[in-house]
């Protein structure tokens, strides 16, 4: 079962296991036991009413002298396609900005600062396919495509800082498409982009075939909440990508992304959750929810069942993505998964102080011995590199 | 509760969830099911008699047209100190020599081919206290002290390699300790050594007053079995410690540790696990057992509760070390950890092949963009360095 019938590891454990045994679980699992944060009734009563989920919960940290506490409410949502991959594109892009306009404006009674959307949350997540058209109609530009300045008005609104992971077409540079994130300022203004820098060639995520690697490095916005970054889905596999966006100051890094059931789920609660404990960060980790069924059936493998991916035949669904969006802080503790069947809002409130404490307990960039490792990977991608192997 | 009375994560679970849930919480925390091992009776006969945990599980690979499975028998070991830290030193590592040569014995019985002893296994974890004497008394040559000559008797007897995590006294550089592991060939001779890269200064883990950071580099060592590494304790915490053994060839890294339940718990599944999946390796995770108590009372911090420490007041023990030893796979799959309370072996047949059929699935070393990450890691850490931080 890597579908819609199982409803969340969370409440399963909350189901079938007595008090003590649970408190134990929790701890091993999730580290310290975070407590729920108290949203207004009026934002549980929209959520219900547009049918999707909503939890808060908060991260705390200790008092300290010469700083006050640095905090800040952070959104992640997760969401189905609302209307089929096959219905015109200007249709689904307008159906998503509705969706999401309902979902931000219950963000912005929760008092979230800073709302993060699933990645290329403005269409089907297509690159299953190979084909072209339609799909490479949903990319806009980043600095004023339509899906920006929607975004802009939410912002400049509810006073919100918007994470907007697009496909982008850069027409000052060739036309050429990328997986781009848009962070646009509480103030409404486009503060920047950041790329995906690491593409998938797994299975059916053909995503080569629409876009490259970035080329924008790690920046990192500052945002009046605190520094966040973006590093957008198959990124979060690769442990220096998240540690250079920590290295150029990044607080929060959003991990927008979209995975399916048989290939990931048991990375799924690893890899952003050791990001945050390696980097002391907090990351906060988005999946999108459903199947999305295609026109056309694709294959992008061999025929036969494989032990990662469920089925190599040729489909007209890339498989079942199972949402879960949490947020890890970096003291190890975790929110626990939203739904894995249903939209929902994450609203989690940090203490950016947080970091810094965590960061003077476990020292782990004091004591990360970073110009041996830039040295030794120099080393490492040259052609006549011969690796340290000890021989009898 | 951070101390001995939980006895384990799986049999909780297993004890109190129905079958069908049972099995999407193993899916979800764990990747697929392994397949338990059929070991002798003989062995687990002498392992309760000798009063200690035994499990074996198998994790299996696609067969291959080309290559034969490569199937290696790995063993970790996790124990107690079995004499209290203040008998003499002689006895207390004669006492360590004969627990676990009863344990390598059964090993043997396992068909065990590569054994790993937890960290600095010759001793209680005494670096807590500050003090010289006695406890760098059990400082040993690598080449050829005792517990070495041990250790080539083992292996060649019973044709396993063994990694043997010590303190070493360095008598050729000027009498210097190390934390080292000394790597035996099933040969009996030693293969070589390889130091602690990373040397943690968090509240009791006052490990820099007795040792530096490792000055070998990420050495890999070509065995009859595979190609192995030593990422010892601190350095599991240190993403590129793990990556650059990986880049020189590690099929199996053991991260022999001794590591305390408040600290570090809820850490403990998520590192080595992580490590498996961005190396497509397999990882090796061993964790001493039990509280050790040492004759004269000391403190590291400020007498006052933290949040992350359970107590920073003067004390005689260092806290509890709660074993939970286990082996991750590249494909995200994992053993159950050996239990919090008991010494044990945990017996895992690997086949090799797993780590590059992985590899070719995930392509994490492919699509890694090592270059620009020597490049930017090699910017970062000049003293001039200017993160990339946009501001509106």
């Amino acid at each position: 079962m890597a579908g819609a019938e199982w409803k969340s590891l969370e409440e399963c454990l909350e189901k079938h296991l007595p008090l003590p045994d649970l408190q134990e679980v929790k701890r091993v699992l999730y580290g310290k036991e975070l407590r729920k944060l108290d949203l207004p009734r009026e934002a549980f009563e929209a959520a219900s009413r547009e049918d999707f989920e909503l939890q808060g919960y908060a991260f705390e940290a200790a008092e300290e002298q010469l700083r006050r506490p640095r905090i800040v409410h952070v959104g992640l949502v997760q969401n189905r396609i609302p209307l089929p991959a096959n219905a015109p594109v200007a249709e689904q892009v307008s159906a998503l900005h509705r969706r999401i306009k309902a979902i931000v404006e219950v963000a912005a009674m929760c008092g979230v600062n800073i709302i993060c959307f699933q990645e290329a949350w403005t269409m089907p997540f297509a690159f299953c396919t190979r084909e072209k058209l339609p799909w490479t109609e949903f990319a806009e530009s980043a600095e004023d495509g339509p899906t920006t300045r929607f975004c802009q008005k939410l912002a400049k609104n509810h006073d919100m800082v918007v994470v907007s992971p697009i496909l982008e077409r850069d027409s000052e540079h060739g036309d050429v498409l990328w997986n781009t994130a848009v962070v646009i300022s509480n103030s409404g203004a486009v503060l920047g982009k950041t790329r995906k820098n690491h593409i998938p060639r797994v299975g059916d995520f053909n995503e080569s075939t629409y876009y490259m690697e970035g080329n924008l490095g790690h920046p990192v916005f500052q945002t009046q909440f605190g520094r966040i970054a973006v590093n957008i889905c198959y990124g979060r596999h690769h442990p220096l990508n998240w540690l250079m966006y920590s290295i150029n100051g990044a607080e929060i890094i959003f991990n927008p992304s979209a995975t399916i059931g048989a290939l990931s789920e048991s990375l799924w609660p690893i890899e952003a959750r050791n990001a945050a404990i390696a980097n002391h960060c907090f990351t906060c980790a988005i999946n999108r929810v459903g199947t999305e069924h295609f026109p056309n059936e694709f294959t992008s493998g061999d025929g036969k069942k494989d032990v990662f991916l469920c089925s190599f035949k040729a489909h007209q669904d890339f498989g079942y993505f199972y949402g879960s969006s949490y947020v890890a802080a970096p003291d190890s503790s975790r929110t626990p998964g939203l739904s894995r069947s249903r939209d929902g809002l994450l609203v989690a409130k940090l203490d950016l102080n947080l970091c810094q404490q965590v960061n003077d307990v476990w020292n782990f960039k004091m004591t990360g011995r970073y110009e041996m490792y830039a040295r030794e990977l120099a080393e490492a991608v040259k052609s006549n590199y011969s690796p340290t192997i000890v021989k009898e």
